[in-house]
């Protein structure tokens, strides 16, 4: 049998991300190519006795088939934790909070809701793979605008928003960017909410790493300042209390929630019921803030370690570094380089994985100076010596 | 804001079953509209202890990001299984076995991985509305063929294989089809695998119910006769283990597999890992096939129940009825009638739920003369009141 597959996925590779954490079993490697949370992160004692607890007093409930927006106890504790930890504009009356399987569900059913195949989501250039490849799956063309150190540049935003044809959905990662790990700066963000307004184009916000700010100060989310109904907020609870379980959520206008609802339902109906109810019980009786602040100190500490090995190891006349104020990742970009994929080639040589800033961007095609490095998997020796041997790919140049 | 939906969601409704699914907060109300499994067949003890075994040793892996293809000692257990229950032929050296977020999970990716918007997929009329909206929500247009009471009818399957353009994908239940309950016989399953070779169209295969045979012979799976790579063999663990839990599974032709993957990569990265370890842990070290013969025994139990109620409460003038061996559904159409929507009405106001044929038409403007009951859900009680209640709408008529 000759396959003959959908135009959308005929071409559509694997993330190169995910196939890489696969390639990981050689265990002499040192990976900093993983977007893991730390297994610290997790707080496994907390969740085996809830867990206990559910089968003992609730488990045909939780066994049994749930509801596609998601366990209704879980909703409202979502919704309260983000507005009072992002203010009261998170949650508005018109607003519908979903429970969607992990962040990702976010942000492909966001996709189907809007898109007819051939149109188009501008996107920051580089940025999230998973994303980038969930408008790819879905027939939409992804757009690329290019990044200042405040977020996305405004007038090539513009510029954008005139002239490509179909533009149904504006995906942004305002928070410690993946890749790049910028903050959009308020101004920004309001200039953004401002052009969504004037060109009526929707905003997905993906914020997978809110919570994880262990330097600075926070900055508004779009959706706490949108009051025009524009905003599809994107989150999860993977990387503070479990990635594997799999559980995220949006909250969005209702009347776009509800189409999600029927993109979601088709898709895998409702995300597994046992785990939400475990997610609201830690929310309602553990103490999850001072969880979160745990988890902050441990990254705080590893991302100064490699921080400090990059000033040690590599030479500053040839890469530079982002120094993120949280989240998971340092972008590195080569100087006076327009394609860096010998780095990743030369430290995999070293057995040292980092990721390409070509998987990162919109035009599949395009070359990249930068890479990724991510400092939340690794030990603190790994840290140490993957970047000891990071700087031999450059020294040796 | 004035949103602009797509094409394909614009106008897609919510499954009408979800939504009376939802409707059912009303306690005095006997419900026969669910497909869930009963309760009692969640082996809970069991399932605690091995969820409590999995924090105790291995809660770092399983509360971390997996791989998108599944848990390979789980995939490695379902395959073993799958050929030991249904054939060395379920699983080839071709194919590749895949875990998914439901057996939903392993349609709509199908469907993405085949069609582009405006393709055909042909199915048998009445099926599965969860199945026809994932079509539908990919933009793909759903052609229905008559059933007869040997599954599809052949004559008209050629006919729309002949005439339909761009039609990508055959969907089919042969066993115990839902809603109508009828299995497909072997010599019609060789035939439409010989005409699927011939037209060069792919057979996605769901068999949610293929364990649950109560009485009758098995007949083998189309999976198990193809030698061409013709089938996407969907299935699932819901109705033998947890439903809530949203672990399904997908056996295919590699090179679709892969496709499929890409596709569910970009939804949901990867299903809930721990309840995937769960699985794997229950399915080694426990009897699964004892626990199917339990509840294998008590669905026999009811289905016979509501059929006695339904000799005994409805006239066999009015109304006829399947006498499946296996699955969840009783299927009833009205003699001489076009729309038995009022059956549904009528049956409402006497505190009695059961989905309308219409839900589950892949015309969703045609009427239908049927309704669907289900006997795993209610309680003996309510099965022999609600049938006695059912039986006043047509002795009233």
């Amino acid at each position: 049998m000759e396959y003959k597959f959908s135009k959308k996925l005929a071409e559509l590779k694997p993330s190169a991300i995910r196939e890489i954490f696969k390639s990981l079993s050689d265990p002499t490697i040192i990976s900093f190519a993983a977007g893991n949370p730390s297994p610290d992160s997790f707080p496994v004692d907390d969740l085996a006795r809830l867990s206990a607890e559910i089968f003992e007093n609730e488990a045909s409930f939780a066994l049994q088939y749930g509801i596609t927006e998601g366990y209704m106890p879980l909703r409202e504790a979502i919704a309260a934790r983000q507005k009072s930890r992002f203010g009261e504009g998170m949650v508005r009356d018109c607003d519908t909070t979903l429970v969607v399987t992990g962040g990702q569900q976010g942000i492909e059913p966001a996709c189907k809701a809007f898109c007819n195949e051939g149109d188009a989501v501008i996107c920051e250039n580089p940025s999230f793979i998973g994303a980038l490849n969930s408008f790819r799956s879905n027939g939409a063309r992804t757009i690329g605008v290019e990044m200042e150190e405040d977020g996305i540049s405004l007038e090539k935003l513009e510029e954008t928003l005139k002239t490509v044809k179909n533009a149904k959905l504006l995906y942004l990662i305002p928070t410690f960017q993946n890749p790049s790990g910028t903050c959009m700066s308020l101004e920004k963000r309001k200039a953004v909410l401002a052009l969504a307004k004037k060109y009526e184009i929707m905003i997905i916000e993906d914020n997978p790493y809110g919570e994880l700010r262990f330097a600075g100060e926070d900055i508004p989310t779009m959706k706490s300042l949108d009051s025009d109904g524009l905003v599809i907020y994107c989150s999860s609870l993977s990387k503070i209390l479990s990635a594997g379980m799999r559980i995220g959520f949006v909250i969005a206008p209702s009347e776009v929630a509800s189409k999600m609802v029927v993109a979601k339902q088709a898709e895998d109906v409702h995300t597994n019921l046992f785990f939400q109810m475990l997610c609201h019980k830690y929310m309602t009786t553990c103490d999850l803030d001072a969880h979160i602040a745990k988890i902050n100190e441990l990254y705080r500490h590893k991302c100064n370690l490699m921080l400090e090995c990059i000033d040690k190891y590599i030479p500053a006349d040839k890469v530079t570094f982002t120094r993120p104020e949280g989240g998971l990742f340092i972008w590195g970009t080569v100087k006076d380089c327009t394609d860096a994929s010998f780095v990743v080639k030369k430290a995999i040589e070293k057995k040292v994985a980092v990721v390409p800033g070509t998987a990162f961007n919109c035009d599949t095609e395009a070359p990249s100076p930068s890479f990724r490095l991510n400092y939340s998997t690794p030990s603190d020796e790994q840290i140490i010596e993957g970047v000891k041997r990071l700087g031999e790919v450059f020294t040796s140049l």
